[in-house]
């Protein structure tokens, strides 16, 4: 496994993309609207990015999380060549899963978050490319 | 810029650990008392990893962060080659800093804090190896 993105929830994603891309030499590498969200993926080296993560329709987690925290360092997501396989190795740990089944999440990676209350506070995702 | 690490903030680093090291196939790569904290790094793949981060004295800003929030991701390193250049970038894009000079951080890097008020509330940390 390697550490594929970050993923920061923000009020303004366009906004933070054009200091992210000044503060860390990295550019916008895909952009989308996805599941009430507007996201973007800035790449920085080594196949690693921020995906900015802005809410455009209601009820969003995101838009959950924007209102309890005012914004900052949603998850971290972990690339694996078989999602199937890391979620079995977390089942068999004992941990929570968010998404018992990988589906299918932004830029067309499948995706699936284990459960922050089995690992410390830390949400997880797992992406397969 | 790459990802170097993800920093999480934990009352237990060394069952953290171990889940980690199971749920991620992240072994200890180093550990070390700094600061007032013990200092678990988990190494992913390509040079990226967990950084755990247990309070062991009173008074330190993960033991305020713990309080808070319980517990979870608390910052993301990103690696430069240059961490002066990275911080004069910073200083040209009206970034706050916390380190306005690198210093000494775990495992012998030298590092330096951005502010997250002026990073979109995510707290970010340059690392030089």
């Amino acid at each position: 496994m390697r550490v594929d993105h970050v993923g920061v929830a923000t009020t303004d994603a366009a906004e933070l993309a054009d200091l992210y891309t000044e503060l860390f030499d990295a550019p916008v590498a895909h952009e989308e609207t996805f599941d009430g969200l507007r996201v973007v993926f800035l790449e920085l080296g080594e196949g690693s990015y921020f995906e900015l993560l802005e809410p455009v329709d209601d009820g969003t987690t995101i838009g959950r999380y924007l209102e309890e925290s005012g914004g900052g360092i949603h998850h971290v997501a972990l690339a694996t060549e078989d999602i199937e396989v890391a979620l079995e190795t977390a089942r068999g740990a004992g941990v929570e899963l968010i998404d018992e089944e990988p589906r299918g999440g932004a830029w067309g990676h499948d995706v699936a978050f284990l459960h922050p209350k089995s690992t410390g506070g830390a949400l997880v995702e797992f992406v397969e490319h």
